[in-house]
């Protein structure tokens, strides 16, 4: 008997997360197993709420399956909701498998993060413990933080990263107009590991000699031996670029960004909402250095800059959407779909399924030595790893010049 | 006898500064009367300087035009740099002409917004007061602000405005994905102008219906009004998006970010230099509404974005580059080359030339009848207006994932 499929995506949006759903949605269309294609609204909690949608009927064509691939954000809607503890209260097991049989759902598939995995865990542990045998259960990554266990990257980490490093050469360029001494500091996300960051440095010394100083959370962050890396480096260069993640801290582990705003709000999932530590730099080159000095926070744009997206990126993206369909139909429960680097040079990748015990509230940080001695930069370890992912450009569908979307909610 | 033209840029950067540069080479380099093509550095400053690059040589294929017409930026360079009152002291001209007769300069181009025309307006007097008819002094537009009078539009406005589009396009899609009420406050720059800033309402309803709120300088900032916008917004909406500009300021001329910190430093023309409005407004959102607001300072990223260019902006800017070399060749002197709308449906414009004095220190606001009479949005005119500008999609060069530009300095 035929069986129907049910998507949705959780946690933060990205340039990349419609392209997975759109892989789902094509190869469950193809597959003979699966009848119709649902998604939920807003993750597991528009499951718990019944909230769905047609997507056989709504995504029909190669053309909406096209520009879904390229519209931001999350189309399904997301949220940040975990479940409760099974051996707690398992009131809410009981009552999404109740809806899944309702609607005849015999493969879920959740696109998120590691925090999205705890859910796709839990769930898929519910199934294993009552022996429910007619559900199966898989994840599919992504995260522009690159920080999932289990993968070699992330899904949406790509584009993040094509977008940072063109920020940069243009801000670069910038940075050079006038005579002026000058330090341009740029903020970007990642609560806990510094990839994003890094990518800055795919755009160091691209065009012209510009030096970059990039701070990882990965090391311990000094503000007055920050403030000696900027001076030595105005000595002989007329500008410096400025990568810094917003979660670095110092040595007793208090975020830079806490000094200027005192504790920081912290999210369901107990994560500190970080913002602020690029202003704190800024300002403390301006009252110890005295030179003209910008700061800019990419903030939101950096997750959903669907108009410069690496074409590798969306590819992958799509893929690991299919690849989790295939497992499912295969009868694979509780894993995510993921994939392993054959080789950097020519780059080759192989789609594989991981256990979702790996993945679900791990992180991966940046390998310590991918950072240089000084904790300033990074080196060609990471830039290796870095190149293969950002290539190929490929942008939102533009209609009478402004960027048209798929739009469900 | 052939004579050498030199070429300038002036101002703040814009991504399309170097396309006009790439006009103006093109055109100079077939130009029957033009020898040698110079470029100086920085602007003015670089011409005292004597810093010059012979741009015949380094731009010499079609290949180098293209990159360096999407190359962000000012590739010569640029200043901050106002000549002294003839009447009271006019060495700087006389080295200036000096300077000019010592490398046979008959043409001489300077690239920049109102106060670089400040710039063209005394040079061109000066040469007229002192009979020097052998040197054409021209002017050729660019500014992201718009606010240049005897023109249709600036180039490096429209590309501007496509990246300010594209970029609300792509944060409402953000602010949609949770269901929680929320507000995205966007703040752009303009110092005097609201033209950037009315650029968001492209990207209004083209996807979904978040409703946009979008103000001006032109009109006076109620912080009190604004809560209650938003708060009327908020009672049927999940989302709103607020579009607003760097120089707000309430019905005293007091701007809104300097309610954050003190008194604004001006720069050496006496422009204020404007920062942190959006800020402020979340703060006040947080504090008087109490839902989750963000504030997003688009900074020098909406100057520089050569990723997403509009062609027709490019287009425009190589033309107005190429007609002030046609006009010099041609014996005018002391004018802007410049454009003139025919038509918006079907768009057409011809090229022109004004004179500079009607160009220089004036500022183009933003008409009246373009703004909601509640002040909190523009109308059909202004739509009319901004939508032929950012047709069509151009963007940098990519060499292996990453931008690549021309690099002069």
């Amino acid at each position: 008997m035929k069986k129907n499929l049910l998507v949705a995506q959780s946690g933060g949006p990205t340039a990349a997360i419609n392209a997975t759903l759109a892989g789902i949605i094509e190869a469950a269309v193809q597959a003979e197993c699966i009848d119709t294609v649902y998604g939920a609204f807003n993750g597991i909690k528009g499951i718990l709420e019944e909230r769905f949608i047609n997507l056989s009927k709504t995504i029909n064509d190669a053309d909406k399956l096209d520009m879904l691939s390229r519209t931001p954000a999350a189309a399904l809607g997301s949220c940040r909701f975990k479940l409760n503890d099974i051996e707690k209260d398992d009131s809410q097991y009981k009552q999404i498998i109740e809806i899944f049989n309702k609607h005849n759902i015999g493969y879920f598939i959740y696109i998120g993060g590691n925090d999205s995995m705890d859910t796709v865990l839990k769930i898929s542990e519910y199934c294993k413990k009552c022996s429910i045998d007619d559900i199966k259960v898989m994840g599919a990554p992504k995260t522009i933080d690159n920080d999932l266990c289990g993968i070699d990257h992330c899904p949406g980490f790509g584009s993040a990263a094509k977008y940072i490093a063109t920020v940069f050469s243009e801000l670069e360029r910038e940075s050079v107009v006038y005579d002026a001494k000058n330090v341009i500091v740029v903020e970007m996300m990642g609560r806990h590991a510094g990839w994003l960051t890094a990518a800055a440095a795919l755009s160091q010394n691209v065009n012209g000699k510009v030096p970059y100083l990039i701070y990882l959370e990965e090391r311990v962050f000094d503000i007055d031996r920050f403030i000696e890396d900027v001076k030595e480096k105005l000595e002989t260069n007329t500008a410096v670029m400025v990568a810094v993640s917003e979660g670095v801290h110092d040595a007793d582990g208090r975020f830079i960004c806490e000094q200027g705003q005192g504790e920081v709000e912290k999210d369901v999932f107990g994560h500190s909402k970080l913002t602020g530590t690029g202003k704190i730099l800024e300002e403390a080159i301006r009252a110890k250095i005295g030179c003209k000095v910008r700061s800019i926070e990419l903030n939101l744009l950096q997750r959903c800059a669907a108009h410069v997206m690496s074409k590798t990126d969306i590819e992958e993206s799509k893929n690991l959407g299919a690849f989790a369909v295939q497992y499912a139909t295969e009868g694979v429960s509780g894993k995510m779909s993921s994939l392993v680097r054959k080789s950097s040079n020519p780059y080759e990748v192989e789609y594989t399924s991981v256990d979702i015990s790996q993945v679900a509230n791990h992180e991966k940080k940046v390998p310590t030595d991918w950072i240089n001695e000084a904790g300033n930069g990074v080196n060609e370890k990471m830039l290796e790893y870095l190149k293969p992912l950002v290539q190929g450009e490929l942008s939102s569908v533009y209609v009478d010049g402004v960027p048209q979307y798929v739009v469900l909610k």
